[in-house]
């Protein structure tokens, strides 16, 4: 593949903290991606400097074959509303009977079958398998561009539009008022005030759910294939079948209705491959996954669309409650109005502040995880390559040294031959576990810092629905300064957005508690398995030491 | 440096088990070394391939500075006999009194004083410091260029003088009889027989040799500086003064006398950088490996040259001792007067098999620790680069990730944090871990290996006086067979044969103990130092797991 170069057409100062580097006009860049969307490139100096460079800067100077999916078109619409479900065949005929979930498109993978989807998930673009079993580290749109989500806690250029995403997820009309009606006892979500500020109620009855076999099955004559995989919930012990698309559309009903909750996304799409054994074995693992952080949530694992999920066995009934789920009174901002809050109002200066740096840590914690797993990516590489190479090549030359050696076949040069070879062997098969280390240790870490990195990345969408809550606040108080709003009026305006800082905090504390308890596993897992890589190490020398100690 | 290129005047095959490389007459080769002497020099084609190729097939394109010493010239004397010393001063005045042996040339590293010596010792050639304080890989003659010593038993190119280097040393003139005179009780030397074969007679008090207290001494008003080093030998625990330019006047007796042992090239010299302290200890330390090696030789240790070297404290005797040394009765073909062998004859067939096995092992084992010392020496660099840097680099993104993480307070997440930091803290130390370890264990083996090679490299000069011997007795046989020499004369020249059959597998077998001796000691050190490190390791992950643990 031949290098993009591109000329600068005018002079452009980069803001090297937002990951943008400068350049003149005509200096020559090389172009290393153009995948990155909202008009920003990935390119290199000839100093070797990288970053981003805004793409109407540049002219390109050669242009090659296409290596990544061209970005989305300018003005596509990445705040869709999400209240318009535009599933094609969502009200399509209940007189098809061949398969009850026929009504779907049947190609799991080859296309997104919703516009609105990519407001939630911007990181459904194919991957490939390789990469020694592991998921390829998700092509995401780099979210430090100017414009997107993940920037606007670090930058300055804050431009984006907090107040039309928070008034197009039905923010503003919760806040106002707008959508007060009553809710049902059964649907109401306690927040609770503890120590360490609001949290959810704690689950009262935690289950968990396994995902297993996954079967290849067709329909119409073989025409279409899909995978099937069995979900068993703790509480039933009853299996359901699911398909890929079932778990995206319960994907797309979580995100829809819990508002101030990050979902995180579901393993990638795949275009090709997605038929065999060890893309399919994959993929039902990181469905487990997650599935596993969804039943532990204590507001999702008990909610309709979720119990609707794991236990609906019956076609007609899979239809009422998919339509209920689609037709859900409580979604988005309306997701507000279930949660009984504790009585007492918020400091709005102090949430804010714990806001910002909770945005601060999102942030951060994002920007860690992305480089641990590039430094560990790049750390198991070398265990199965170089490190392997080094020790099996030591390896090889004391073989070779105890071949010389063995020409001489004196009894008092016997045992120290036979030591070498030894040495020999012990230092190849230490090559060799270098080479199956990292399944054990380094790519579960580096799966479980993914997984991480999906859910942080889900964040900024929820952080701005409060943020834009915060906002709206200010604009009534000035309101209601300039005589325009009552007192009584403004009141209830705070009131709302204090319910969605309990909500927002009850979240962020959720996170919190998640986090301290998968990191602490992860690292425990992690050491303990390099512990005893380490001492393996450690009694293959030992017991080349004792052949010498008896040469 | 600009590299040096050469077009093929010729198409050459090379023969790629001798280390050449083919290549087309017109085609340009990097040309990578031109030291190696003999008509030879190394270059890489194109295509990434390097070896040998004859320097007279090619012309240079461009001459670059000098980076090496010049080969020798064409006809330089590669065998001058060793009856012939060249000491430019050696009978110089008893009248100059300022120094007891300021006859000698001051400049103890700056030229060699004798050509003679270049048959003895190819590895002279100035060396750099730098390489983490270890001596460069000696930049010796390449041994498998097809006239050189090492290659004749190894390839079929055996063009070599055998017979003239043995008229040379003598060895023609004491096997047929000429020299045959009367030697000393005290100066026969007893090859016993024992069940691995002839072996020397073992050392009946052995004692070793410190090598202290290197010291900058000037003479001339400051003129002339040098270092002297002290020495004192366990017997006489009485301490002598000596400089660089003794060691390298015993070392050359040694060579010169005898003539069935290798002796080990002393360190190399240096000409810039030579009074700096890391040097001097360096040098020290190598000299004291020197020593260790001859005074552990039963035959060496109580010779009359060495014992001299070692005790005397005195001018005038220095002197006596000295000539006496260089007028030895017994130097070269000489020595094997001085052989008292076991009372029966060899079977000469068996001797030449097991001399061509012996030929294999010395020839193989030189690539194998030369390799072994390629790859150590890179693993070592690797340990004190990479590696390092590797794990500093896990270790900061885990520092990273805790000042994230502390921006958290909650007391639920404090201990994970402190976990964390510590965790980074451990895999940074793990890197200074790596960067401290090879001097512990890499360098000391790398040191003993090239220490063999260094005896290794002296082997075919040995071994070709066995090959002349057993040459010149099957000619003897010829000669009888033909009538021109009566069985008497034929029998005397095989007993004379039989004796350097028996100095020779004498000095096979001591190599042999001494090699087995040596690389269990190296071993079991580098072994030892290897579980430590690794035990280590293992330790610093186990304490972060503890913080875990309590988090």
């Amino acid at each position: 593949m031949a290098a993009v170069q591109a000329r600068g057409l005018y002079q452009f100062d980069g803001d090297a903290s937002n990951g943008e580097i400068s350049f003149l006009a005509d200096e020559i860049l090389t172009i290393v991606r153009q995948d990155i969307g909202e008009g920003w490139w990935e390119a290199r100096k000839e100093t070797g400097e990288q970053g981003l460079i805004p793409e109407t800067y540049v002219e390109l100077l050669s242009i090659p074959e296409p290596q990544f999916p061209p970005p989305p078109p300018p003005n596509f619409p990445v705040d869709l509303p999400v209240q318009t479900p535009t599933y094609n065949n969502v009200n399509h005929g209940d007189g098809q009977t061949e398969d009850w979930d026929d009504e779907w498109d049947d190609d799991d993978d080859q296309s997104s079958n919703s516009t609105a989807k990519q407001s939630y998930n911007n990181n459904n673009e194919p991957q490939g398998t390789g990469n020694f079993g592991l998921s390829a580290p998700k092509r995401e749109r780099k979210q430090i561009s100017p414009t997107s989500d993940m920037s606007k806690y670090g930058t300055v250029k804050s431009s984006f539009n907090r107040f039309s995403h928070f008034v197009k997820l039905g923010g503003d009309a919760y806040i106002m008022g707008q959508v007060n009606h009553e809710v049902r006892e059964t649907d109401l979500i306690k927040i609770i005030e503890t120590n360490d500020g609001p949290e959810w109620t704690p689950l009262q009855s935690p289950y968990t759910c396994t995902v297993s076999s996954p079967k290849k099955e067709s329909k119409m004559k073989g025409l279409k294939s899909f995978i099937t995989y069995h979900l068993t919930p703790s509480f039933s012990n009853i299996q359901v079948s699911r398909r890929y698309k079932h778990f995206d559309w319960l994907h797309e009903r979580l995100v829809e209705k819990f508002i101030c909750i990050p979902i995180p996304a579901l393993p990638d799409k795949q275009i090709s491959g997605r038929y065999e054994e060890d893309f399919i074995q994959e993929r039902m693992r990181m469905l487990q996954q997650w599935i596993d952080r969804m039943v532990r949530h204590p507001v999702i694992a008990h909610s309709d669309v979720m119990l609707h999920f794991l236990t609906c066995t019956n076609d007609k009934k899979w239809k009422e409650g998919k339509r209920k789920a689609e037709k859900d009174p409580y979604l988005a901002g309306k997701f507000f109005l279930c949660l009984q809050t504790p009585p007492h109002s918020c400091d709005m200066k102090a949430v804010e502040a714990q806001m910002e740096v909770f945005c601060r840590f999102v942030m951060n914690m994002n920007e860690n995880c992305k480089s641990i797993i590039a430094i560990n990516n790049d750390f198991s590489k070398k265990h199965m390559g170089p490190f392997k190479r080094e020790f099996q090549k030591i390896g090889h030359s004391y073989k070779n040294l105890s071949t010389t050696f063995a020409l001489e076949e004196g009894a008092y040069s016997l045992q120290l031959t036979k030591a070498i070879d030894f040495m020999g062997d012990s230092y190849c098969s230490i090559g060799d576990m270098f080479e199956k280390q990292p399944p054990k240790d380094l790519f579960p870490l580096i799966e479980s810092l993914s997984e991480y990195r999906g859910i942080l990345q889900t964040y900024p969408d929820v952080l701005k629905v409060h943020e834009g809550a915060v906002g709206k606040t200010k604009d009534c108080l000035k309101l209601q300064e300039e005589g325009k709003m009552t007192d009584g009026e403004v009141q209830n305006v705070m009131q709302r957005a204090d319910t969605i800082s309990f909500g927002t905090l009850a979240e962020m504390h959720n996170f919190h508690h998640e986090r301290v308890k998968d990191y602490k596993d992860m690292m425990q897992n992690y050491l303990k398995s390099q512990i005893e890589f380490y001492k393996q190490i450690t009694s293959k020398l030992e017991a080349s030491l004792a052949m010498f100690d008896n040469a």
